[in-house]
């Protein structure tokens, strides 16, 4: 089934606004097996509209409009696929008392060209809008089958999910349907994860998997297609098992998990707060946990200790270590996760001392040089690493990675010292 | 000039990327004079990529590609476009040295598709590209002009603004020139901005100046269009003076320019150091702070205080005051900045305590609320805000506001005591 998506807008071609729409449309398309083939955006002009409508029915199935369905005069979309279609627009009365109905519940006075947006080209299927005053439409000419969605990301997604697309999965059951799941790995960088899933990305068409790198984690998709949900849901669940017999040990998550509500949620179940001594991530590995709402119940507080005067003063790196090892150090790592648990009071600390750079690099301690420290009640442990990437990269991979190393820790329950387990990690792995 | 743009690529149609390129090049094009009336997304099929390009050759002067020009198979962009201008492809030795060179320089092996980068159209302009290994390519083909840019955003970007805007510019000279000029504000909402530019907003069209809100902050820009860079220039003083007349007083800074940056530059100019108390920023202000290289120098430390305890135990607000008056009020805010000054023993010292939400908010102390304190050599003052947004953007707005009040008090150099002072914040302006 060839899908050809227009967007149409001044906006878009003034490079105001970003397409998301179009991102939106075709991922959403291609999961459930349509092929979308061509893209066009163009501006509210008649006579250019008019063309690219022609060109799309020629070329493609189905054709998928977003934007101009709106009260001004400028909003053209619905009378030219009408006009193109043979066909007239008749007031549909459904659609006038939900855009009544809808303004006076916002306390919007109803203007004489609202009533516009109530005119249906006869023999569409109108898709309800409960977000806005534009119902989405659809309209069948010869082998075309023309969709009409409101421009609005908000809008257009809501018509998609609650109307359009139940409607196309049952006049294209052909089609059958697509179902996604994504594990989150942590502790490990891109390349290394897709060596070790090498075998499986490469053989594997139905359910798919493929690697991608967002924020910190590392995300591996799983995309089955398949006749029924229920099918789907069983062939995700055997290729998930094929995968975490690989990379298992590195998933915290899934789907729209991240780092920081897991390890919340794990710190939670046990009854168990944190705290962190921040120096090359300035604050980050604390704002990135109270990113998460609730999260005071688990983060106690933290010192960014980003001088040596304050890892001594504030949370008691002693003087001989900083002069004998440095700040990047383990040694410093082990006394500031120790001190910042004491000041603190909490029942798990965490630390992190490493150079972001750009300068103060050496042969010795290279920029992206990073120590992160736990210390808690089994004791203490240091991993040492080595980012790459930019200032604000190495702070956000060291942030994730301590993050990382925190709910490994929970999740031991043992009394070990593990020291200068080296990771690689992304972009840093050769 | 009528513009069409096609990006081509399986990636864009399949949704996993937005198409960010063309909003790259729709801004900047409309801004330089051009028309861009059509925009084309089209994947890597030698057939329909053909006809997009013969049907774009037809209804545009400038055809804009962006990606194809990579060293696999499935790379055709430049081939087609030769194949449509019937000229032929010949290695270019320069491309060749730059592509060697590059890739040696990155430890890569050269494979031998890489030579097929350095194919190129005969009678083809090359676009230097420093950033990576495909060149951009101008060819004239009757009153077509076809003009070739790698795919990666980065690289496209490199290409346009060091090759291909100045090539464009002095091609159709007639189109004139432009350029920006941005003031970035602090301490004032969209909307109290834009009411007080209403008058040169609705009334200039050259300069035309804009308002734009980004991560926290308020951007104005100033764009003016001109015979010269020298004339622009003129212009956009003329104009800056205007603006700065109105809203002078709310300017930071300028174009690149960040908060934490101004701020770094003004602490280290007046050799002073900064700490903060962090409540419902968790660490966020710190974290900004030291996304700047070199911040070592004047950001000492941090507390992130997110428990009533830790407010107490650690940097000493008083008991009496968290009991009665609460954390989220002025006396615990003025505290807090006294306590961690004290502690981490730097010049200046500022707090954030507030509510982020979502849950949490009461009649009198509603989500958003949020006190930031001052303290330094000069004295103390507090602030009181009422942010709206979800919990993320009331942590980025309180954020920046604690930089921006830094940064007002770092220049008044008096001693006075603001208090109660109200600022209706980014979308909690009535």
């Amino acid at each position: 089934m060839k899908v050809e998506i227009i967007t149409t807008g001044t906006e878009l071609l003034l490079g105001e606004i970003i397409n998301t729409n179009f991102t939106y449309l075709a991922q959403e398309l291609n999961r459930r097996g349509f092929d979308v083939l061509y893209q066009t955006t163009v501006g509210d002009n008649p006579e250019r509209m008019e063309a690219v409508l022609a060109l799309a029915a020629s070329r493609a199935d189905v054709v998928i409009t977003s934007g101009g369905l709106g009260p001004t005069r400028g909003d053209i979309t619905k009378e030219l696929v009408a006009k193109f279609c043979g066909t007239d627009l008749y007031m549909n009365l459904e659609v006038w008392n939900h855009i009544h109905t809808l303004l006076s519940k916002r306390n919007i006075c109803i203007a004489a060209n609202n009533d516009k947006q109530a005119l249906v080209p006869s023999g569409a299927v109108v898709l309800h809008n409960e977000t806005g005053t534009a119902p989405g439409l659809v309209l069948e000419h010869g082998k075309t089958l023309f969709v009409m969605l409101p421009g609005p990301p908000f809008e257009l997604k809501y018509v998609c999910q609650h109307e359009l697309f139940p409607y196309l999965e049952k006049k294209f059951p052909e089609l059958g349907i697509i179902k996604s799941r994504t594990l989150k790995l942590k502790g490990i960088g891109e390349s290394n994860a897709a060596e070790m899933l090498d075998d499986l990305v490469t053989h594997q068409t139905n359910p798919t998997i493929a690697l991608y790198a967002r924020n910190g984690s590392i995300l591996v998709r799983l995309t089955a297609k398949a006749a029924s949900t229920e099918e789907a849901d069983a062939m995700l669940d055997a290729m998930q098992e094929k995968a975490e017999a690989v990379i298992g040990s590195y998933v915290f998550g899934y789907d729209g998990e991240t780092l920081p509500e897991v390890l919340g949620r794990e710190l939670l179940a046990r009854n168990r707060t944190i705290a962190f001594a921040e120096s090359c991530t300035g604050g980050l590995a604390s704002s990135l946990m109270t990113d998460v709402p609730g999260s005071s119940e688990y983060v106690k507080g933290s010192v960014v200790s980003y001088t040596n005067e304050v890892k001594n003063l504030v949370i008691h790196v002693s003087k001989t270590t900083l002069d004998r090892k440095g700040a990047v150090s383990e040694e410093a790592a082990l006394e500031m996760a120790r001190g910042v648990r004491e000041v603190i009071g909490s029942d798990m600390a965490v630390s992190i001392t490493g150079l972001a750079g750009p300068g103060g690099g050496t042969r010795k301690k290279p920029v992206g040089l990073v120590y992160i420290a736990v210390n808690d009640e089994q004791g203490e442990a240091c991993r040492k690493f080595n980012f790459s990437g930019t200032r604000t990269q190495i702070k956000n991979r060291a942030a994730m990675a301590a993050l990382g190393f925190a709910l490994d820790r929970l999740k031991e329950h043992t009394v070990q010292k593990i020291s200068e387990e080296t990771i690689n990690h992304h972009g840093a792995d050769r």
